[in-house]
């Protein structure tokens, strides 16, 4: 069965999330195998975290799980295209619909997605 | 100015391409610094090829350039998402309008874009 080549690049292959009815790039992440595993065993999305190096069930925090719709591999199997259904409209942590929220224009950026939540009242005000 | 974080990857950033009239994502490629300061200097998409170690202006051979309609940087910065006009009407060098032509469903794949080209009309036919 067609899969991912998780040699390429160390254990992990990047994967693009995009929204199954808008059509909008929400974000990147990555995979290992078992996230690979757990996200075709349970239909949600499992990335692995780079910085915690560990499995992750997108949304296991925030609630905004995503709901995986549509699965594709690219030519070369080294990247990984999710379509979902996100749940709680926002993709990001910082509250935005999409984590692509900046655009640059002429040396500037410009906010251009919608800000969703706050996310300091979904993962709790930092201690200082 | 914002830009890229080059440093979390040794040197280079994914950037997620995707058709700005259609929203289809057409391919995922890499760039370091220069391939970056290169785009945006001629509005024309450049990558870093990982496997000839140098950089690439997407087209170069296809004559199927990128040209450059907006660009997005993701929260973390590590991240890039470029919105494009793709001339040739096909990003993937198989042919396909989009390197995510196959789609996972039940355990067998299923070819999802279209087929624009015969990639030994465009690049030649290998010699044996």
């Amino acid at each position: 069965m067609l899969a991912p080549d998780f040699k390429k690049m160390g254990g992990l292959v990047p994967v693009i999330v995009q929204d199954a009815e808008s059509g909008e790039v929400l974000m990147l992440a990555y995979m290992n195998e078992e996230a690979w595993k757990k996200t075709l065993e349970t239909g949600k999305a499992h990335y692995f975290s780079r910085s915690r190096q560990k499995i992750w069930l997108k949304g296991e925090s925030s609630g905004h799980i995503q709901e995986v719709k549509e699965i594709l591999i690219d030519c070369d199997a080294d990247t990984v295209l999710l379509k979902v259904k996100q749940y709680g409209k926002a993709a990001c942590h910082t509250g935005y619909r999409s984590c692509f929220y900046r655009r640059l224009k002429d040396g500037s950026v410009e906010i251009v997605s919608e800000k969703i939540f706050d996310p300091e009242e979904v993962y709790g005000r930092k201690s200082a």
